[in-house]
């Protein structure tokens, strides 16, 4: 992977930085944050401004632009990545070290005294630029809103904002009716006496209103904002999108059953002026919702005193929480996606020693497989499909330029996932086809250690996910080493593959209380950068546990693994496992094998049954 | 223990919240926090307000006056205690139960429109100030100093404060200097262009100035403020305390060796003027320091453009990480501390049959052993010293009328430490003179097994102490049991048994990483509230750890346990015990009967050494 060339393209923004065409006087730093007007974590291609501007495409990072100075800040998962993608007009801040300066302190210890920040108000959340702005005013400097995005006024080819096929989803895969959420949301405002609620978060929108889009690559959600009154929904949409009639019977527009659960749609670009005429016929006391991640442009529209920034809106909380039919949709698709990676893995290992399959074309064969599976949608995120040293990129994605061919000399690491109508998958299996050295299969038995520690553990009702996360890395700390990421991110279903508010990580300390019916990852790894990297991720449900006693009634909780895919037994050293372990293993093996095997059966896939059954026997 | 009866006391109060005397307007609530004006946590007398009018005197607690309710908020500790202590015009809220409203939430629920919410600048912390000021504008009411203590106001045998001797401490005591702590603080202020520092915790500045006293109970701390410039020290004390020869030469008042190490001495209460002073010559950009824990009074004395708050300061960091010296003197504290317990353990075999000790003797005699060891001071706070259903009373203090005997039939836990000049111990362990249930005995060996999980982790550099928090709950956890307090405290060296700026716990999030040097306690416990109370506590020193690997030469820490007292193996079901489990406590026993075992020896202390032997034969 070669770095892009930025020498050009960062004389034309310092250019603009200067430029009174965009802003009244110049500004001596330009922050140019990852996500787009919604703070989304994939974004569309229109959106990839800070890749545009430095090279580095991973899903997080934020580069700033100075008169003499570029820098970017990624956490861990990418510092390989970017080191490779961005040239050396660029300095990676690699986040997490001790010895890496944040952004703030970055900024106060380059800029020159009195400097001032641009920023886009649109792409920058209301927390962030409260901590920026806080930061840089007590260094003496000042942040500003930069109207006119800076890197758009550059980008010569910028593509056009998506706005794809709106897809209705009826009962049988949402539980619920999107008139019964907008109860729901209505008692939890009229609950706390708030007036409005204002929707930034794309997933949210998607499951508030039961409706997908595919204007985001991997994230069936489409471009969108709602303003939620109590008598009042408002819709802002492409509206060409609704001249669909299904759509528009999905969603009442012609003919609403109540008043109050009438739709008033309006254009996406509305939004701005219409929730300042939302907020200029505010009374006294009448409060607004909004997530203290939508963006600082629209926050700024409610006036302070009626403006309620919550970390987590009512719909992240309620869409986190699977309903029976989700979770049975969840299942499904589970059950699907492990079918086409028993399929793919029977495969690999008869073309391997052939060494025609290389990183790309195995993606390609998952894909594909997947793609014969029922209500298949599309992938939910790019598949990580690595071989040896690219194994330790750990959101690395294969490009012709870096495509190694699969061996019987190196481990594969899969990391892929899709989407289907009923159901998202995240699924990573760690894998060799030869003879594993004693070193690969001792750390791949330490993280397998981690993943079942996680997996079995059990835990009071009430606690929170960063409570786990040490349990995952204690068999690899023992032995002093670590992984740089969380352990786990909630899933979404046919949504994103990463949402809030739960999670595993040391890093997460805004995380909610897990609940029964919530969806997570546990993906501990480990990797060592130039040679290899190991993972092993199963998405899993919460669901409650009946320990033999039970603390001031407080109840207890463990994990359900989704995923049913054979984790490779000849990577285990099961003499490191204790009987717990070794039991664990072979009972989720044993679910494997009934459960898929029997889905092999009806499909009549033979070969993959096989492989399934010779994988899944019991280790000793 | 009978409540207090505080109607009387709460109609005084509540004429004093009209009262003009006081305060311009009325007032609708009044807070009354725990600490003094240093937040220290275990307070003077004097400064026993919160005590004074609910009548609660465990360590930590806020309680909130309203024109009609009175509530007292404290953590799962003292839950029992708080409820025995307070009458019924009281309602005590139980922090940490997800229905227990926030103080905020709950004034928000019972306050009249636009109402005052008054306390005392001096003793509540800044951050504290914030959130609750920012809280109650959000719903319309504000926050208010009232200068003139209300609490004071209708207190009318208030003691006066103390201003006990001052004690120096040499250079074999301490490792450093006074000067070579005001020159690496220096160091740290010039690193960020600080040009002052204010110290207002009580135990940094004792530690800073390398001096005790006695002005609070169990802390060897004096009431003092220091203001510290790059060229200027500015000690306030009672000025009186200063007139000894040792302490004038200790401090170099009369022969300074070095203009910036002359210390100018104040009198206490001239802080707030003089650190108008300071303010007031002040050029533009120069930054004073201050805690963020430090008093609402206090801070708001500095500009805002001229404050930088930090949560925890250089002294706080520094005192926390003990030098050579000190952790010499903390391991000579700890053997003559666990000399005493022997000691004691070996008296309560022989005396419990005789049913002639109760709780409180037992702790007379703990203290009267400790007594007669070399550089004894004190306690380093009141002993927990509980039999059967008390000890469930997790802050449990025996009172002549809660009082009960030792016996064969109940669990006794005792949880205990010592000042000496050398070091600080708190140590707990529980026992049994006959013989435990089976189900006390399951219930200690899941405490055990968390003890040690934490105690033998290892874990790379630059982990924060939470992180390690659910290890020592995990066993408890399997079979649905928990405990509602931390794991752990870090320990001052002849300082607060309590002190930042690490700790064990899940609740701790501002926690500092644990660094080789620092000394915190780790102590998991179990409580079933009207039958018994198991917690085992060690203290322990953070050191290196030189696991198989080396994860990116980050380096490796674990504990090194300090207590050395025998853990009763008669409590132990070691069939749940893993095989790792039982080497830890037969390796513990064994340093106890080599370190402790030559110490008693040397004493000459027969008994209590026969007893040592017996108590740590190695368990099967």
């Amino acid at each position: 992977m070669s770095p892009k060339i930025t020498v050009e393209l960062l004389r034309q923004l310092r250019q603009a930085m200067r430029n009174t065409k965009y802003i009244a006087e110049p500004i001596q730093a330009y922050i140019v944050p990852s996500g787009d007007a919604h703070q989304s974590e994939y974004i569309a291609p229109c959106d990839c401004r800070r890749e545009f501007i430095c090279g580095f495409n991973g899903s997080a990072g934020t580069a700033i632009v100075t008169e003499k100075h570029a820098a970017m800040w990624t956490d861990g998962r990418y510092f390989l990545q970017a080191s490779q993608q961005m040239d050396n007009n660029w300095t990676l801040m690699k986040m997490g070290l001790k010895e890496t300066l944040s952004q703030e302190d970055w900024l106060i210890s380059v800029l020159p005294e009195n400097s001032t920040v641009g920023v886009d108000p649109w792409i920058i959340a209301t927390d962030q630029w409260k901590n920026m702005s806080k930061a840089l005013a007590g260094a003496g400097h000042s942040l500003v809103a930069v109207q006119d995005n800076l890197i758009d006024a550059i980008w010569m080819d910028r593509p056009t904002r998506p706005s794809t096929k709106l897809l209705t989803l009826g009962l049988g895969f949402t539980g619920l009716t999107w008139q019964d959420k907008m109860t729901a949301l209505r008692s939890k405002m009229a609950e706390r006496k708030i007036s409005w609620f204002v929707a930034t978060a794309l997933d949210e929108i998607a499951w508030l209103f039961n409706l997908r889009g595919s204007d985001i690559e991997y994230n069936p959600v489409f471009f969108a904002y709602a303003i939620v009154g109590m008598n009042t929904i408002r819709l802002f949409v492409d509206i060409k999108r609704l001249a669909v009639p299904t759509v528009r019977e999905h969603l009442q527009l012609d003919t609403p059953s109540k008043a109050e659960l009438s739709i008033q749609t309006a254009p996406y670009e509305s939004v701005f002026t219409e929730l300042q005429a939302v907020c200029a016929s505010l009374v006294p006391k009448e409060k607004v919702w909004i997530s203290d991640k939508a963006s600082c442009a629209l926050t700024q529209v409610i006036p302070k005193a009626h403006r309620s920034l919550i970390p987590y809106t009512p719909l992240c909380l309620a869409k986190a929480v699977k309903n029976t039919t989700e979770i049975q949709g969840m299942k499904m698709a589970h059950i699907k996606d492990a079918v086409a990676l028993c399929e793919l893995f029977a495969w690999l290992e008869k073309e391997i020693p052939k060494g025609t399959v290389t990183e790309i074309s195995a993606a390609d064969k998952a894909e594909e497989l997947r793609s014969q599976q029922k209500d298949f949608v599309g992938l939910s995120f790019p598949s990580i499909s690595s071989v040896g040293p690219n194994g330790a990129i750990i959101h690395y994605r294969p490009l012709p330029e870096t495509n190694r061919t699969l061996s019987l000399n190196e481990i594969y690491l899969l990391d892929s996932g899709a989407q289907y109508i009923d159901g998202t998958t995240d699924v990573t299996r760690t894998m060799h086809f030869g003879s594993p050295s004693a070193y690969e299969k001792e750390t791949f038995t330490y993280v397998l250690k981690g993943h079942i520690a996680v997996s079995a553990a059990i835990f009071p009702n009430g606690t929170k996910g960063h409570l786990l996360d040490s349990f995952a890395r204690q068999a690899l700390w023992e032995s002093g080493l670590d992984y740089l990421h969380g352990t786990g991110h909630g899933v979404g279903c046919f949504l994103n593959v990463h949402e809030g508010p739960c999670g595993i990580s040391y890093k997460t300390f805004a995380d909610e209380p897990l609940e029964a019916g919530m969806i997570v990852s546990d993906e501990p790894g480990y990797y060592e950068d130039g040679l290899f990297g190991i993972r092993i991720e199963n998405v899993v449900l919460v669901v409650p546990a009946k320990p033999k006693y039970n603390y001031r009634n407080k109840g207890s909780l463990t994990f359900e693994p989704l995923t049913l895919v054979p984790i490779q037994a000849k990577m285990v050293n099961t003499d490191i496992l204790t009987q717990k372990e070794r039991d664990w293993v072979n009972e989720y093996h044993r679910q494997c094998r009934e459960t898929i095997g029997a889905e092999l059966e009806r499909q009549g896939r033979k070969e993959a049954l096989d492989w399934l059954i010779r994988e899944t026997q019991p280790i000793a």
